[in-house]
């Protein structure tokens, strides 16, 4: 224990992590616990069941953000923000977003037990739907929250199944009626703990990553239309097989952005082929692009030569591209950044500098308040997957660091 | 009228199919009947309405076929079999399988009506899941008829949603108590009225494609495996993209058969991605072929090189092919052929051999017995489509050859 500053209780926050899992969890460690979804719903009870013997006060917004704040005390003063998400991809893991929102909730516990009341209101968050897999875009919580997107158009966003995600937000608003709404405010600073989802701390045997910043990200929805025919008549010459089209496209696309810069990350991870019968050749295909890279300008080149790539090689099909999302990179705030390199080096806890390959929430307050991550390691780098995994050593690290650097925070005069 | 046969009715005929289209039918004029589904159910209840005041003795089997029979002077003899099948693709259109099926029943409804009882049954079936769009493979009912599947394997398949087909043959048969098991029996002759599916025959302006024989297919389904990452964070020269291998085993296959035979008909018309989320590198992808040509020589060359072709485009990830339909060509019985085009001739209707590039439930009766199959045309060869059409005009044609074939077939001394 560091003279004067309370310590996290590394067992309870793991034991929470394991239940948290349990929650969307399947077969094998893995957890689909989407935004909206009933496992959402109970990830809420459970948040406000370990909230209210702290006396935290809940609240939610528009967008169905989930606010559990330690009341300050000066509650005129902007609070300290600390969070990230609840929801999961269909086939996540038990720490993506998960371990960011429980070492926050670990981090205000810390201090009510030790009886620490900080100057500022410590508001913990969980941003709804960062991942984006059941509605597009992914981040559409903080993006409300940040005034990047509007109401209007989060509300209209379906899923797959047609539901429609202002009907989602209202039912699970119906189903926490104590839980009042609040409006966005701005934070004194946003801090958001991680994982990595790459392999870079484990290989370095370092427990904390500051993030210097997160590299832009560009998704895009492709259509290629073609012609339905029957697998059997249909000669191959007059032919427009939206399936073939796709394949030349991904093919095309791929080499292009493999030569163009070796940073780029490019993945097509979403493809839904019409009617998806086996003796029908397809009339329709759609699928999304996922573009990344550190450098903006790198990032908007590549992301330039989509819509003619597509056009050319989805000949004879006809071939669109619809951008989804332009987020550029952001860098994060330097005095945050030392605040946790130095938290950790209080603790004589190893850190390092590295930028985020994947995007988060941070990106969206980073436009708004003063903002910063870190990140711990995760085994073999591996995410968004039933394999995901993060030791308890680092996971204890990673909310020790937090709850250091928050309290410092809290107590800032204006 | 041709002296001494009776006439069909026109009208009945094209006022059952447009009946018939509304069972499963959605705006645009396509019909989704899927096999054993509730829509199946319903055209069983239509058909069952429609043959009660004939007199026709229905009947199905343990593969849920359905069979309507018009007694004959003798019942001991064996009868004649005509009919094909009700069930539509997904997106299908309205006269593929059920003009077979509804030009049967007018067959035997104009013969009972003008008082003609040939001395044989004739009866009229609707085999069960010819599309194969459900539960795979296609033509289960006539392969368990012709005894090419045992009913444990059809019982045992499964649809998308995990369905179990004889669980769904059971509730068939439980929603038709009235409705008697009758054995496998070998017919005297099979004949099965078609749409083309393709566009000769309109292209020719000739009503009646007399079918000398039927393509040889092959149905496989690859699965490739890779490795499911971060879209954001996994480096690119690491991954094992399922997606990005099926791109390149899709282009090398196809790429391929183009070379290989210009008869040959290669489609990929199912694709399915896991997990499918838009920024998860896809670690599993599977998919269908669809591969056909009339020689079985090149059919079977054509087979042979498709896991090469998979192992190798596959790689870094994992492709294996497993064979779902190996059908060769077959020839149908040449005498049914010429008395198709004599019954043609007597009635000044135009008509061609032609073979056929879809395969078809008469097939596998042409293994137990004299099997032949005539084609009327198809607007533009469309079909598996909403926009497959077929004109009343030829409709009526090709339901007054197969009477007048009938007729005579049913009449014959054994």
């Amino acid at each position: 224990m560091t003279a004067g500053q309370p310590d996290i209780d590394p067992d309870r926050l793991w034991a929470r992590l394991m239940r948290m899992a349990e929650i969307g969890g399947f077969p094998g460690g893995g957890v689909n616990r989407q935004a909206l979804s009933d496992q959402d719903h109970a990830a809420w009870r459970q948040m406000l069941d370990w909230a209210a013997p702290l006396g935290l006060e809940p609240a939610t917004d528009a967008a169905a953000n989930l606010f559990l704040t330690l009341p300050g005390r000066d509650r005129a003063l902007p609070p300290v923000l600390i969070g990230s998400h609840l929801d999961s991809q269909p086939t996540g893991g038990r720490f993506d977003g998960v371990f960011g929102v429980l070492a926050s909730l670990e981090t205000v516990e810390a201090l009510a037990r030790a009886g620490l009341w900080p100057r500022r209101d410590i508001a913990v968050v969980a941003w709804m739907n960062e991942e984006g897999s059941r509605f597009a875009p992914g981040m559409m919580g903080s993006e409300y929250f940040a005034g990047v997107r509007g109401i209007a158009a989060i509300r209209d966003a379906r899923d797959a199944e047609g539901a429609i995600c202002g009907a989602e937000i209202d039912r699970l608003h119906a189903a926490f009626p104590a839980v009042p709404l609040r409006a966005p405010f701005v934070p004194t600073a946003y801090i958001e703990p991680h994982i990595e989802q790459g392999p870079e701390l484990e290989a370095a045997g370092v427990p904390i990553g500051v993030v210097s910043g997160i590299q832009g990200k560009v998704t895009c929805e492709v259509t290629l239309i073609g012609q339905r025919g029957h697998a059997g008549t249909a000669p191959m010459a007059g032919r427009k097989d939206a399936v073939m089209a796709f394949a030349r496209v991904a093919t095309a696309l791929q080499d292009h952005m493999l030569q163009a810069d070796p940073g780029i990350r490019f993945t097509i991870g979403r493809v839904e082929v019409h009617p998806n019968a086996p003796s029908v050749v397809a009339g329709e295909v759609v699928f999304r692009i996922d573009l990344r890279h550190p450098s903006n300008d790198v990032l908007d080149a590549a992301a330039e030569v989509i819509a003619p790539i597509v056009a050319q090689g989805a000949l004879p099909c006809a071939g669109t591209v619809r951008v989804l999302v332009h987020a550029p990179s952001n860098d994060f705030d330097p005095d945050l950044c030392a605040r946790l390199a130095a938290a950790a080096g209080g603790r004589d806890i190893g850190f390092r500098p590295m930028a985020s390959a994947a995007g988060h929430d941070a990106r969206h307050l980073a436009a708004i308040c003063p903002s910063a991550m870190f990140f711990i390691p995760c085994k073999d780098g591996i995410s968004h997957d039933p394999a995901e995994s993060a030791t308890p050593a680092d996971v204890a690290a990673g909310a020790q660091v937090l709850l250091d650097t928050v309290l410092a925070l809290a107590e800032q005069a204006p």
